[in-house]
């Protein structure tokens, strides 16, 4: 929708048709853990707009239920699917493909036909979990993955009175928080009741009576009992409809993009949780699909097909989750994911307070990870009870401009009692960094 | 006490000794109007870091009640007067001034022993404020000044339950917020019943009958009747100690310094609210004096005088406040500014939410300032309930990498429901400036 209603930014003069294979369009979609816990009461309050705006106020045709299943770039069609069975056939200059992403399941792990398995990937597969919450009133959940779907969904299924048990198949929660700042994060997973399982493969799911998974197995021979399961283990990209058109895929099996978001075939570009983005810190393309990115590229793909000349350089890596009061935030590269990229990384990791002490200020942790060869900053990761998400936007700005952590140690960043201290973590850490390389 | 600390860590054998004035040291100043509401307790709650800390973990000398009277460059002598009259004469290889700023008044405002009539520039003025409210009881007040130290005292004296008026010389709050945020904090302030005369000079106090001033005199014959006055009319640096050694002020006034903080005199540095500092924007150098910027270039003056080679590069002009439950900062050059910086400055004021409507998110109301010649960003400001003083550091940020408006359009920063909408203030801003630009 945001390729869409740019392009009608553009030209006011083009046909545009959107072929949605489901009913929703423009919701939320980052809202959903909180309609699972209730504290968001109706889907309706995450709709953003409605195909009646579009339609009326940009002028924008919705295909609702219409699955595109080929593309023929030879002749510029896309061959759809109405309700399953009536065949549409339409013409196009130029093609955005927007398709998203679909979970992703690890062997043994497909929810088949389970009735009390689910994923969060959309409104609809929320709306069913929350009828099942509020019909069945499953006591036990078992959340598969510690990704921020996981740990959202996992916070909503307490809020909810459930016991909450997690299995992460890694060591590192969200993808890649530094050890000390993911033991922070477990602290409080713990003392909110949260029984998690780190470096634990899930392996299996148990079927049981009437259609129901009754455990989810893991490591080796272990099982958890459960009365519904969450699985978020992953997003991967649509990109069936793409590759069948002959459309490369990168590296990572999204679909390849240049900074026009223009795919390799002609006229066809793609945008959102289907595409690649270039990770401007490592370098090279990444998969990292979320709402902020799926955004911008949409815009781009959507100014460039209707004429124009955007260009998207890429993204850094930024992502920020609350959960059970906790925030936790972090942009740029990992130590680990530094290290795979080749850089000669280390971690500083300093603690601070969210405020001045005297007005209540509470603990912030964060970790600064830098290369020792040219003194680079290539990422910044934060924990604490609030103020954390925000700030890691300086970092983040940092990233883009290819900031050294020479370059971040005189930052003038923002201070009041109210919500900061004299030296924001950021600048700590940037210090603590100098004084371990005076040392060499 | 930076530059000193500072010192110590370069180099452990130095003799560092530190001369001051009063009997306080290393205190969080920017405290002081929550010591004068009551919200800090006691004015222990503000201390950092004791004399002592500082002789038995640092090995740092300290002399209270010695104010340096004279500076001798030629034998690299201070001389100073303790307790006002026993003279000490002190030998230096390098010399670090620190003398800071003093309460500037604008003619006919001076105190001249009122003894209801006060200033917030240091703990023993808000110690003699807190004392005299709690014991005189007084019902009204004027604050005249409406800076950050104006409004912040002005919420004070109001939780107090006094009756509140602002006069304000400008037609500007904090020096320079733009006229549609400046609206939105005024009505604030009139919601919350303080009165509020903007471009009112302030002309005069009214004494009264036993050394107190009755009114305070404003524009042309209008006065405000005060049981207490306080006077937050701005701040010089104090320059005299450095002035009579042939130190350079810079345009400015304050000390001009370069970017090692060394003065025109060799061997003698200078920092904080006595010095000025690079006004990374307009290229000029500057003087706000701020408590974070004094902290980065104590360390920098510290750091050099000890032999070292650091460089503080410049401040971009941040500045944040709360205010009757409302946040204001603000980050490189206003409209007006810009323009007497020579620069062809527009304005693109929007407003957006501090997070997702359906997590009840608050508005926010944001501007910014671009150069219309070069596609620079010049400044950027915001207001609202929450979010605002952390969210102004990604500009900073920007401003510091000198970055285009194209340059934010795509940056990438946190997004989750609890404390952010997918698109940033900044986002929507510089994408409002880019609409405004095609346009053309």
């Amino acid at each position: 929708m945001s390729a869409a209603s740019r392009a009608r930014k553009v030209d006011s003069r083009l046909e545009i048709v959107v072929l949605e294979k489901g009913r929703d369009i423009s919701y939320g979609a980052c809202g959903l853990p909180y309609y699972i816990s209730g504290q968001v009461k109706n889907e309706d309050d995450l709709v953003t707009y409605t195909p009646e705006f579009f339609r009326e106020k940009r002028n924008i045709e919705i295909r609702l239920e219409h699955e595109a299943v080929e593309i023929d770039p030879g002749r510029k069609q896309v061959h759809a699917l109405h309700r399953g069975s009536q065949p549409v056939n339409i013409h196009y200059d130029k093609l955005v493909l927007a398709t998203g992403g679909a979970p992703a399941f690890p062997e043994g792990m497909a929810p088949d036909n389970l009735s009390n398995v689910f994923t969060c990937n959309n409104l609809v597969d929320a709306i069913r979990l929350r009828e099942f919450l509020e019909q069945s009133r499953p006591r036990n959940a078992v959340v598969v993955g510690a990704s921020y779907i996981g740990l959202e969904c996992a916070e909503a299924l307490a809020a909810r009175g459930l016991g909450v048990s997690i299995v992460e198949r890694s060591r590192g929660l969200l993808g890649g928080i530094e050890t000390e700042l993911s033991a922070c994060v477990l602290k409080r997973l713990s003392e909110s009741g949260v029984s998690v399982h780190m470096d634990s493969t899930a392996t299996g799911l148990t079927p049981g009576p009437s259609g129901r998974a009754v455990a989810v197995q893991f490591g080796v021979g272990d099982s958890l009992p459960a009365d519904v399961i969450l699985l978020a283990t992953g997003i991967r990209p649509r990109t069936g409809l793409a590759e069948a058109a002959g459309i490369c895929l990168g590296a990572t099996g999204a679909i390849a993009v240049d900074d026009r978001m223009q795919t390799s075939v002609n006229s066809i570009y793609a945008a959102g949780d289907c595409a690649e983005a270039m990770h401007l810190v490592s370098g090279k393309p990444a998969y990292l699909p979320l709402g902020t990115t799926a955004n911008k590229q949409g815009r781009v793909a959507g100014e460039n097909a209707a004429g124009g000349n955007a260009r998207f350089e890429g993204i850094v890596g930024t992502l920020a989750t609350k959960v059970f009061g906790l925030e936790i935030a972090r942009t740029g590269l990992s130590t680990e994911q530094a290290h795979k990229a080749g850089f000669a990384a280390e971690t500083a990791v300093v603690e601070s307070h969210s405020k001045a002490k005297y007005l209540g200020g509470g603990p912030l942790l964060a970790a600064l990870i830098w290369d020792v060869a040219s003194g680079r900053m290539l990422g910044f990761q934060m924990v604490g009870e609030e103020g954390v998400a925000k700030r890691i936007d300086a970092a983040a700005v940092a990233l883009h401009a290819r900031m050294r952590v020479e370059d971040l140690l005189h930052l003038d960043l923002s201070y009041a009692p109210p919500f900061a201290t004299v030296w924001e973590p950021l600048l700590i850490a940037a210090n603590e960094v100098r004084k371990k390389t005076r040392r060499r």
